[in-house]
């Protein structure tokens, strides 16, 4: 495998682990606890997440030409998520997944 | 046009309708008004009928051999979200979308 | 309805209307006729689109304070489509589909 | 994490894998090599794969009541594209996930 695609491999697989891990903790964290969990911004910045990483994986999977457009958007995105996560506490393994993914994606975009 | 094209057709564009409503809805209303709106199981109807209708116009727009399993399960899932939403109220517009994409749906699934 | 929801509410539509156009006449028109309307740019080009029509419609019916990343980067893909699709010829639908779409997600990406 | 978590967490990797190998080896292989690759059938498969997988891993990282109709779909589907695979050839990779999958799938909707 070159280093551009083991580079792309990685991305995928922490845009996957932040897609589930976003969409398990809404589902079974924030819309539990309620209270700040469920704050508007939030769950937006939840879904927002789940929604660019899913985008990322279909425009890195495809190795289409455009996946620098939705990996930039995705660490942009990734890092508000991961903002608002830490902000509301109690969601770590969220706050790490997005940093990751993040990360990646930001490598990616570059 | 068809006949069977025609109702297809009438089918994508209620999950269209179903999907975006339920969308905005859960963002602009659910998510505002708080309380019994931002309750788990809400929520989660929700998210399944937007995510059912995604698929279903997607494989519906492909012309899939099997298309009539996603629009089982769509018709399925809009009848539960179409009772959260009565239940709650002041979800008119959801609950008018949800049906008439139940309904079709069911007719595709047949 | 404001004009900023209408215009919104009109972009929703044509990305609604080009990512069944392009899913259509990939499935129905490309893989039939075969030839150039198989070549790998122009199937990936289809393909893009239709995710990113998908995306598009998904950030803004959630009111997503990032959908103008969405927009911008459909806008690009529209156009390439179109092009190849004009290119390739009896696509007609497909173009005039993607350029609407393009149009309307310039204007709200700007 | 208890033997049902466990069993989910295997089932969406393997939807992730069948989802990233199909996408990849479409565009890298089958809209390459074309002749048999790009026959509608074929290329129907596999979209309808990648699509099914996504709607997968989606309804099970929610803890969706309905992943069950989605992982019964989803196996159908990736038998059926593991079949076209074969009979095509050169595609093995893709098979082994597509198998695997509907494994993971036939299970979860059990």
């Amino acid at each position: 495998m070159s280093q551009a695609t083991a580079t792309m491999q990685q991305c995928i697989e922490n845009c996957q682990h932040c897609q589930t891990t976003c969409s398990q903790m809404l589902t079974e964290t924030c819309l539990v606890e309620g209270g700040p969990h469920v704050q508007q911004d939030h769950v937006k910045a939840m879904l927002d997440c789940v929604a660019a990483c899913q985008a990322c994986v279909d425009f890195m999977s495809r190795h289409s030409a455009f996946h620098d457009r939705y990996c930039a958007a995705c660490a942009e995105i990734c890092r508000v998520c991961a903002d608002s996560c830490q902000q509301i506490g109690g969601m770590d393994q969220c706050v790490d997944a997005c940093r990751a993914c993040q990360e990646s994606c930001s490598a990616m975009a570059a």
